[in-house]
């Protein structure tokens, strides 16, 4: 067991994950309390350009974080967390997500708020503290906007988000649009991953009533990178289901251009999906229109559905 | 079903979470969000007492809460919640206990600050909002902090709230120890009461596991009100045991000047909650030197016990 608290995101970590830990970790240093950043898996293609973009180390990777104090970012759930988690002491939450499973026996500081990303909250935590945000920390921060706003377009972006994103920017030296093209380019990088691979690349499990659902996604400028192997990709997506028994497996492929997503499907369940996204499978294939952000387009309809 | 949503504290109200309803309505209305401060029972005679004075409005009494849009604060467990709480959709929770159960289908507003009251709480989100807190707003929250630690003398007090607390003094035109001192006395006002309203005036049910226990805290100058009558006291907290099933009922007698508590106890699991506290109960009864605080001193050894 270890002295240090981890500041640490979820599985399968997008950028989001890897620079709120990061920030946070920071902030809690400044601050004087002994933390450090982690990640619970591989970086994607986008953080590791982040990471290397503003010269920052990459996190500590916690396996198991058994019997360890942990400070979670962008994500409450123990579904979510990196292995351990319902064993570790959590001490700290801040997250824009839904309100999960996480429960402690004492009072800790627990910060949920409905924006686009947990960077945003974090600039807000730095301005309570007055802690000055580096370059750098801003370059981290504005990474995290972006990416999980998909540059501000998603549905999920908010007037603070906007405002964040422009300060941070101005403090990091770049421009938002170019700076996110960028960000944007890096997660379209799949045409080297293998079917399965793309299908985990972000991916998340829910437990609904006594059901286990797992949405994927896939946020790209090119959906035909995915869509061109479909037949393999759903190959993918039905062993996932049989190795986890899933009762639906949502794969998302989300064109950030076009702002709309085709969703594939694997599972018993293909019926429950439907009615409950308002759309129509035609060999396991639906288009969404206007559908971009997966927790609040998706989640809460799939939920109240399977509830 | 109304269009308002209802800003509430727990079942069994005290001061912080009338007060905290009260000033967090008029927060949310300030900016704009049509709600309405609430409470799910009757006042005791301290709240009482702090309206009478502040000359505020009694908050609606709400029965049930189904299908109803609620902000919860100073509680974030549905066991504490009003009736109906469960099938409600909670928008909003500002508390600064142990993280519970609640769990939402959307990302809302959570803070949950390791702070003395939930009023410290809200003085900072008027900050944050740029609203200005008037005279009869800072009584209210004064009134809040001062009532939840005790007149700052509670070990769960931190810099923060004793801050908090001489800036509301100020804006109210109040001195905390006089004004305080009048708060205690009207928590010591149990003279009229029946046994069983002693025991449940202040009153919190948890589920530990599979164990349900309740835990009751009389807060008083005056230990001896009580404990003159103890064996019509056990005999009110034995009913009660029976009646709800608990594993075991404690009551925590404090006194607040002698910052200690005396416990007794009622049900089967006596050497659980002995061994928990580290006390040693004679006669149904442990002196517990410097025990205060239920939430940080009480709550965390038991729920460890019985889980």
């Amino acid at each position: 067991m270890s002295r240090t608290g981890y500041v640490i995101g979820h599985r399968r970590p997008d950028t989001d994950a890897i620079c709120a830990a990061i920030a946070y970790a920071r902030l809690k240093r400044a601050r004087g309390t002994d933390v450090t950043a982690a990640r619970a898996g591989a970086l994607n293609p986008e953080t590791e350009f982040v990471l290397r973009r503003w010269d920052v180390d990459v996190p500590v990777l916690l396996e198991d974080a058994t019997g360890e104090r942990l400070l979670l970012v962008d994500h409450n759930e123990y579904g979510q967390a990196v292995p351990g988690a319902a064993d570790a002491r959590i001490t700290a939450v801040v997250d824009h997500h839904r309100i999960g499973d996480v429960r402690t026996g004492e009072p800790i500081f627990f910060l949920n708020e409905p924006v686009g990303s947990t960077a945003t909250i974090l600039t807000g935590l730095y301005d309570d503290a007055g802690v000055e945000i580096d370059a750098q920390t801003a370059g981290l921060l504005l990474s995290g906007a972006l990416s999980d706003t998909v540059v501000l377009r998603s549905p999920t972006t908010t007037d603070r988000d906007r405002d964040v994103a422009d300060r941070l920017a101005k403090t990091a030296g770049v421009e938002i649009e170019s700076y996110g093209k960028e960000l944007l380019q890096r997660k379209s990088e799949l045409g080297e991953k293998s079917p399965r691979e793309m299908v985990l690349s972000d991916f998340k499990e829910f437990d609904f009533g006594p059901h286990r659902v797992g949405i994927g996604q896939v946020e790209t400028v090119d959906p035909a990178v995915v869509l061109d192997q479909r037949e393999a990709v759903l190959a993918a997506m039905d062993d996932l289901v049989s190795e986890r028994e899933y009762a639906v497996f949502v794969l998302l492929v989300t064109d950030v251009l076009a702002e709309d997503s085709t969703a594939l499907v694997a599972g018993e369940h293909v019926e429950t999906v439907a009615e409950a996204l308002g759309a129509e499978f035609t060999n396991r294939e639906a288009v969404l229109p206007g559908v971009m952000s997966r927790k609040k387009q998706v989640v809460p309809p799939l939920e109240e559905a399977f509830r």
